[in-house]
């Protein structure tokens, strides 16, 4: 991964980083530095994702998925266990993988009457095995496959916890079981078997992809000026300081748009604590242009802009036209375009004196998600070492779950009470 | 629509709006509204865009497309040309209509490869008739036509302004033209057949989409409190000039996803204006609860989060099960499941101190949608009214065109050099 953070600079944009500034964070950074090389080399609790190259086994997905025949995968998991496997396949190209991330029963509906579930496998994701949305539809789409007569347990893929309904569900219909990484929050674990099943399920190369995160984890060293991945997370995060409190995070590659998702998680679940964290906001390129950019340009100066890109791509030309104003577009690729118009947008931001980083991998393949996923990563590890925030957990999101399973009627929890009690001021 | 303010109100939420304020808050509504209803009533720029339920002919739209025969369409547009069509249709549940709305060579060559051309239809919509990407994309679909020996023109139906290019090549090929409706822009224009045709090529019920608009168009009265579209528009202003600069828009329905970019672009290109405006971030309930959540409760007082879901649905139990603790799972439906998330997660906001705004439509049908979408608009202009911006233009997003048609050779423009003088400060 490559990053350009000259529009970031104090001197193009505002908010923005003085240059002589950035030895003052190159200080913190090295010290968060040690503080996670530390971390990584004791395997310690949320650390231990940016271990997830080294120790994931490629060929224990491959044992685990190889008996399992399939043209196209549905996984069921929500949150880190679905954005991840949905941003590698989507990232490969990969059409046939479709994902139950919601328990909106029409879409449930739908999407069981269009899959052809002879030829669909199941990669049922949860590390306790009760998540509620997941054990609900993973139990909605077994009744799904035994209506059509299908045998689900000759295609169904578990990654689970040690221990729970869905592991002990596994071991007794004798299914495919993969471990969720034991100190790894669900939103670190793309590089593992939560995020690899159903790449490896469709014949991706899944080798390559850590092969890609190995080399950006080697790139990680103490200083900003030498790690790509470092100098994200640290000028987000002094933007943020400096009122940058959006991160618009926006690709120039459709097949990006997952991870666009993936990247939202990862900065919002693991950075929005304390009355901190920047929202992300998900935006493409070039579409967005069309929808966002005049409030990126013209709207307040609390944002920062993350554009995002692959060197190389293959293309496509656009057959010459003799229609009048239009000539021009016949001499150039649809890649053209879309160069012309990332690095138009970069400079319009800075011409409105807002900032904006730019993020290139070589190409959107196997070997350059890994790296983009493990720098993203890094980055966000960073930025939480930076502001001094429990990186790893998410606390905050307890409350509503109690509330649920309380109005359910599983528990008679305070929280479903509050909810009862709701204020209503309603106008129809 | 429903509307319910009363986790916006400051007894509930930092920010929120006093219960006395509203009275204030309404008087600015009433004076709003009058220059509303007046641009109305003379059909001036943009507010024009207000008397659209009444203006478009849907026996018109029918009328153009009656001799297209199609079960999938490709619509071919960008930004309030795509986002509007790609809405209605997803909403009604229609999963056979694709769109090229950005110029990724490799998208467009994966989206062609996978079409039946035979079977499929071509909307293209550009007002002017120039829009760079659109013409791009369509010369390119037009070519894998006439590669595949499939006859665009029996097929491809244009809605554009009344001169350009385009206008020109659909009377030359004698193929059906509808017209972008004068005075309203694209991101506006939903409700007219920028927003309309894809849904009736594909058989669905444009009339009742139209009557839904008509009835909440009646609705627009000179009081928030009597009108849920200006309750939503003044409640989200007041808390904008507050401090809530991000609206998270998370409707819980799938079939919403893209209505959450519809109103992300309506919002954004609208009020991102002079400093201000809020920042849309598009978020789906129950999904991002996993995601965002975390964010929405711990982060900053700078959001408001404004929650959408339909109060009827179709439903799906949930089989149940013996598997410890899971058993609460089987006496609910989906249904069950996501009305208590999403009632958990507006009472999780509150008890965070959060604020929200609940919006509620019947049915995601024809009619709800209809409701939907024009109640967002009208909540839009008077936002606009009240924060004193031009909500009808988008003038910040002229450089970045000049600048790319610059650097594509069409012409030497300032904005070109600009691009080519970016200060750099890589790291790699």
């Amino acid at each position: 991964m490559r990053v350009d953070i000259g529009n970031a600079l104090r001197e193009v944009a505002t908010p923005g980083v003085a240059v002589d500034a950035l030895d003052r964070l190159d200080a913190e950074v090295a010290t968060a530095h040690e503080t996670i090389a530390a971390g990584m080399a004791n395997a310690e609790f949320g650390y231990a994702s940016l271990n997830l190259p080294e120790t994931t086994s490629p060929t224990g997905i491959r044992a685990a998925v190889a008996d399992v025949d399939a043209e196209a995968v549905l996984t069921v998991g929500i949150g880190g266990s679905a954005l991840g496997a949905r941003t590698v396949t989507a990232a490969l190209g990969e059409s046939n993988h479709y994902v139950l991330d919601n328990v909106d029963p029409e879409r449930t509906r739908r999407l069981l009457a269009r899959l052809d579930l002879e030829k669909t496998a199941v990669n049922v994701v949860s590390r306790s095995g009760t998540t509620a949305e997941t054990l609900a539809n993973f139990l909605v789409v077994r009744e799904a496959y035994e209506s059509a007569g299908v045998d689900w347990t000759d295609r169904t893929v578990v990654t689970t916890g040690d221990a729970g309904p869905l592991a002990r569900l596994a071991d007794n219909r004798d299914l495919p079981r993969l471990a969720v990484p034991e100190g790894v929050p669900g939103r670190f674990a793309a590089l593992s078997a939560v995020g690899l099943v159903p790449a490896a399920l469709l014949g991706h190369d899944i080798e390559a992809v850590l092969a890609g995160a190995r080399e950006a984890r080697e790139g990680l060293t103490g200083s900003l000026h030498e790690s790509p991945a470092y100098a994200y997370g640290a000028v987000t995060t002094a933007l943020e300081r400096r009122g940058a409190h959006i991160n618009a995070v926006m690709p120039y590659a459709e097949s990006l748009e997952p991870f666009a998702e993936w990247f939202a998680q990862l900065w919002a679940e693991s950075l929005g604590k304390d009355g901190q964290g920047q929202t992300p906001a998900r935006a493409l390129g070039a579409t967005d242009q069309h929808s966002q950019l005049q409030l990126y340009r013209a709207g307040r100066h609390d944002k920062v802009v993350t554009l995002i890109r692959a060197r190389e791509r293959a293309d496509r030309s656009i057959p010459s036209t003799d229609v009048e104003g239009l000539a021009y577009l016949g001499d150039a690729t649809l890649g053209d375009l879309l160069d012309a118009e990332f690095e138009a947008t970069e400079a319009s931001l800075a011409a409105a004196d807002k900032p904006s980083v730019r993020i290139e991998i070589e190409r959107i393949d196997e070997q350059g998600l890994g790296d983009l996923l493990f720098s993203c990563e890094a980055a966000c590890v960073l930025a939480g070492e930076l502001m001094g925030v429990e990186t790893f957990t998410q606390p905050a999101v307890e409350w509503g779950k109690s509330a649920a399973r309380g109005l359910l009627g599983a528990a008679d929890t305070e929280e479903a009470a509050a909810v009862r009690d709701k204020r209503t001021y309603p106008i129809e």
